[in-house]
Parts: C-alpha cells; sequence; structure tokens
C-alpha cells in the first residue's frame, strides 16, 4: 500500500476536509499535525512519547540524513522506521529549504541541480532532483517529497516564475526516477503570493499525477500571513479532491486554523518543540513563557484541561526551576506539551469540521488566544 | 514512619548484608544503588522511568536546592516529592561537599559555619549545620544527612583530626534542630584513611543515635581507591547492625562490589547520568564510549540481555547518530541505560548475598568487566 486519501467530509462553510489517510502504518485522520524529526528523532521525545500524544505521520529531512549518518547506513538499519524505531508513517522533506538556504550565490543553482556547502563541515556538495529522490527512497520514508527550488520571500515575479517552471521540470525528473513501491511521492506547489504562478504551477504539477501535493514557499523568513494565504487560496482551487494537500512548515495555532478553513490537509512545524527549548508553552490563551516570574509560586499545570504527560504531572513552577536550573527535562516537558497542543487542536479542529462549525470554533479558539497576546514573551 | 533498616541476612564469607529500608514511600531492599537528582531531577529522566528501571530512594541536593529554587518554595509546593513529583523515597545530602569546594581560604571555615560565594552569582553565603538541617526540614525529604566537613584528599592527619572532631560537634548540633518527624536523618563518619580517626569518627557519631550512618570523605578528587576501601574497613566494624550503611558519592561497579562485602548497604553517584551525556555507557565488558566508529553500523542493542527501555528499543548505531547530531535523546537513552545498568547490578548482588555466593559474583563481574579495559574511552 502506498499513501491513499480518502476524503470524508467537506465543511459547509468553509473548503475544510475531514478525511483518513491510509498508509503503510495504519490509517490516520486528517487534517493533521505532523511533529518534526530532523534528524530520525523529534527532538528530546521518544517513539512511545510520540504514540501517547496521538502523533501520526511524524517528519524528516533528506538533507539531514544524507549528510548524517547517510542514506546507506540507514537502508542498512532496514530503512528509517527501523533506525530510529519509529511504528508509525513517515514523510521526508526533499532537502531542498535547507539546500536552498546554504545556496551563497545565484549561479550554483543550475538546471541540473544546487551546488552548496555542508553545514557539518564546509564540503562541496551537489544536490539534484535524481539524488534527492534516490536517498529518499533508500530511507524508505512513507511519504517522499519531489525537489523543489524554495525561492526567497523577496524573490522577484520574473525569478519566480523561472523557479516555478524549473520545479516543474524537477517534478518530472522525480517521478521519472522515483522507484520505491512502498513510497508514496507527492509534488509541491511554488509561485509565491503571485495567482498566475500558483495555478501554472498546481495544475502542471497536478498533471503529472503525484500522490499527493504540498504548497511550498510559504515558511521563508520574512514571508506575510497575507503571502501565505494567498498561496494557498491560489493553490488550492486545482488541486484535486482525492488526494492530500499539505502546507510546509506551518504550525502556529492561527495558521493551522486559516490553513483547514483554505482546505489543507497536512501540516509540520518545528516549533511545537523549538520554543520548547526556549522555554515557551501553548495555551489555550496564547503563548507564555515559563521563566517568567510570574510562574515561580505557580502550582498548577500549564494547562489543567490538557491531558499530556507534562500537564498531567507537573506544575508550571517545577518547569519554571527546570528550565532556570538549565535542566533539559524541562525543555523535554515542553515539547511534549506543545506538541500534544498542536495534535489534540487538530482533533478539535476535525470535530468542528464534522459538526460543521469550524468558523464558530476558529473564532472562539483565536478569541481566546489572542486575548493575552501582549504577556507573550 | 521513618527510614528503618531491617538486616535479613548476612553473607557467609563476606560482611555483605541482605536487608529491607521501610520509608515512608514503601519498602526497598538493600544493598542499593540511589541515582543522583541533584537539583529535583535526575538530569534527563522523568519520574516514570525511574519507577520502570526500579530506582528506590533517588538522591537530591540541599546545596543545589537552597539556591535555587529554594527550600520555601519548595515547602510551598509540598516538599520535594509533590514539587518534583516523585512518588518515592528521597534523601537529601547535607550540601557540605558543594561548599566546602567552594571554599577559598580555610579561614572561612569556622566552628559556626562555613563562609563561601554561590556557584551562580558570587554572592556570599554562610551555611551552618543548623541551616543545612533546617533547609532539609523544609525540603522534607525521607532522610537528611547531618553536616560535616569534607576534608580534601590532601589533608594532614592533624587536619582531619581538627575536623573530625568539629564534624562530631556539628552532628550534635544538627541533631539538636532536626525536627521533622517524618524524617530521618544519618550521620556521616569521616576520618580520611586513617584508622583511628575512622574508629573516633564512627563510635562518637553512633553514641549519638542517628536513623544512619554514612561513610564520608571517599569521593573526593584525588582519593585512591585503597584509601576508600581503607575508609570503609576502619568504619564498619563501630556502625550497628540495625542501621543502613552509606558510602557517598561512590558508583562504579568495581566499588560498589566493593563497598558491598564491606558491609555497605547504600551507594549513590551521578556517574551513571554523567557518563551519558558524554555518550559512554556501562556493558558487562566494561566502559564503551557510543561515539566510536566501531559502532557506525551496530544495529544491536548495547546488550541483548538488558531490560531497560534504551536496550528493547534502540540500537547502538542510532544511538551514535544522535550523539553525533547532537541530538539529546542519545544522552537520555544512555542516561537510562547506565542507571538501570547499577540497579540491575544491585538486584544480581542482592540474590548473590541470598545465596551466600557474593565473591564468585564478584570474581565473575569483575573478569568481564575487566577483559576490554583496553578498550575504554
Amino acid at each position: 500500500m502506498i499513501v491513499k486519501y480518502n476524503l470524508l467530509k467537506k465543511e459547509k462553510d468553509t473548503k475544510a476536509r475531514y478525511g483518513k489517510l491510509e498508509t503503510n502504518y495504519g490509517t490516520y485522520e486528517t487534517p493533521m499535525f505532523m511533529p518534526v524529526g530532523t534528524k530520525a528523532t523529534v527532538k528530546m521525545l521518544t517513539p512511545d512519547e510520540l504514540y501517547e500524544m496521538k502523533a501520526g505521520i511524524i517528519l524528516s529531512n533528506t538533507y539531514h540524513l544524507w549528510l548524517r549518518p547517510g542514506e546507506d547506513l540507514i537502508a542498512k538499519a532496514g530503512g528509517l522506521h527501523k533506525f530510529m524505531n519509529y511504528n508509525g508513517p513517515i514523510l521526508t522533506d526533499c532537502g531542498g529549504f535547507q539546500v536552498f538556504s546554504l545556496v551563497k550565490n545565484k549561479k550554483d543553482i543550475t538546471e541540473e541541480g544546487v551546488h552548496f556547502k555542508s553545514h557539518i563541515d564546509g564540503s562541496k556538495l551537489f544536490l539534484t532532483p535524481e539524488k534527492s529522490i534516490e536517498i529518499q527512497n533508500k530511507l524508505d520514508s512513507d511519504i517522499a517529497m519531489s525537489f523543489d527550488e524554495c525561492p526567497a520571500a523577496s524573490a522577484s515575479y520574473e525569478y519566480l516564475k523561472n523557479s516555478v517552471e524549473r520545479t516543474l521540470r524537477w517534478a518530472a525528473r522525480c517521478k521519472k526516477v522515483h522507484n520505491n513501491p512502498r513510497q508514496a511521492l507527492f509534488g509541491i506547489v511554488q509561485g509565491g503570493a503571485y495567482e498566475d504562478l500558483r495555478k501554472l504551477s498546481a495544475i502542471e504539477t497536478v498533471k503529472m499525477n503525484f500522490d499527493g501535493y504540498a504548497i511550498g514557499g510559504v515558511a521563508n523568513d520574512g514571508e506575510s500571513k497575507e503571502d501565505m494565504y494567498k498561496a494557498i487560496d491560489y493553490s488550492v482551487p486545482y488541486l484535486p479532491d482525492d488526494k492530500a494537500r499539505y502546507l510546509m512548515g506551518v504550525g502556529e495555532p492561527a495558521d493551522l486554523l486559516e490553513g483547514v478553513v483554505r482546505g489543507v490537509d497536512l501540516f509540520d512545524c518545528v516549533l511545537s518543540t523549538r520554543i520548547a527549548r526556549h522555554g515557551n508553552a501553548f495555551t489555550r490563551y496564547g503563548k507564555i513563557n515559563l521563566k517568567n516570574l510570574k510562574f515561580r509560586e505557580d502550582f498548577t499545570p500549564i494547562e489543567d484541561s490538557c491531558d499530556c504527560y507534562c500537564c498531567k504531572n507537573f506544575t508550571k513552577a517545577y518547569i519554571r526551576h527546570l528550565l532556570l536550573a538549565d535542566e533539559s527535562l524541562g525543555a523535554r516537558l515542553l515539547s511534549i506539551h506543545n506538541t500534544r497542543f498542536l495534535i489534540k487542536m487538530m482533533e478539535e479542529i476535525r470535530e468542528a469540521i464534522k459538526n460543521d462549525n469550524l468558523l464558530q470554533y476558529k473564532e472562539d479558539f483565536m478569541n481566546k488566544y489572542e486575548s493575552k497576546k501582549r504577556e507573550v514573551k
């Protein structure tokens, strides 16, 4: 089996969809938030902790695993699932996002592929669509992503147009060499915030008949929220109903809601674990920083209503102590809470879609979530 | 109830004892290894992970908790157990070991107490026997330690003699002010590697009728193994059968065995988690460093026979990857393995005592353990 999306319900007032994704590792409901395990580990967490928080698909990264420990080693281990002992579906990003962030000079981006230097030792590397797919085939993830150009948020229309066209040629090359029968291959729609480019990219990518479609180029530094919403709105109308839609690199609660109402099924983001390492926690009333003095004697959990291991067992005062004492258990507990927070939020979003009251849910959620924004650190 | 030791069996060929320690949080078998949670957390691990590895008593530290978050905050939380959510017995060290390592000038050690500077912000602090006990009373640990002087390994006989006498006066002051009815108070025997000083210290400390007795001054930098064994041998004969004996700061497998055969019941050491953070694992064949190239393609657990979460789920190759990629899950998994290794070893030691074959066990264990010593990094 490869990944198969079943659309089960469209919400009445929005483009939101409730569906199920069949994978090699079971069937999962969508919309879904996918925790990120860049280097074959969701930072600080074990697979069991991921199961306990009801994670479904997790992400890993082609660029990082290519460099370390290498795709051949992971293949020898029996693939990424066995290597990291995750008994659930894994999506691998194509490496484009990382590689383009390492390009120093535009001439290093060629039709054949991308020249850049390793972030580990500065050695010269060359990544092509074929190589990205070869690596992903060996990693044996359940979903591979085709190799796309990720232009800067500041790129001109002219640049983006050429980039979209190149990404389409690269997508065709990816499709051609992909040869892991257990692995789905998703195409990526690019085109910045331009309606004609997104349309072109979506239509031409869909023509190649991928197993699912991603909307890329929305999580770059400097990308505005408005541009992200445009990118979705200009892409989604051309994506087929019977394939999953994945908005890459997005995981702020507000953006999950905006993405879902616009018809997105899958999201991923490092945010839930990254903000944890800085002492931040998602709550229904916005983000809080546990290092804040006001939590010094707060002997209540981050959220009374939360069912995560952190909230069921530890107080804000204790987590604050761990953070200030540089004890890594603090960031670990926050990583659990934050990731569960987004997964739980998606559970509620799915319920709201089924009940045709997503806009009400969104309004209620955001009213609460924004209510204490001035306190966010 | 406060801590009560029941001697159940003496091993036939050694001074080893099998017993049970009744505590406020259940009854535990001894000899026992106690994991160290200096700052109200066994580094990287949750209470549930400690239960899973069958930890009994854990240690925490008066000096560190006094400075951060402060004993009053922990008292407000309902005591250390509630603060850190550990539902098992906790022993607090008196802070002496830390404080004496911070003393710059011998004249800062006075009869009243010790002047030193905070390792966090350099502020001037003064710790006395009374203050140490007051802090421990508030922390509400199950076992408090009386405040002792911890002289350097290089201290002269003359210095040690005065120090032993002062520690006896301090022990009396500790006993006088101790007033937590749920908390046991242990006395500490000092005296370096001198038979007469250990004898004096032990006899006089026992006269004060503490709830248990520790042998201190054996885990300083520069302390030789021979001096450690002497310290035990010169102290144990004067300690009563009906109280637990605790060798402070010792946790190398060889030392656990040497301690047990000499009549020690309790051990603690940061080693199991500290060496984990450097990529080291205990094995039956000695310590190994998982960063070593030879483990690159080793898809077997650290120890096939180990029942810990790490060994049941992950390979050496994966742990090596985590360590090289700076992913904290690596050190966390090693912390689990190493701590479980020592706990498991103590389970076997207890069996050997019950079966009167401890010397055989010790020989077999050490033959294996030393067999690959040349490979230790």
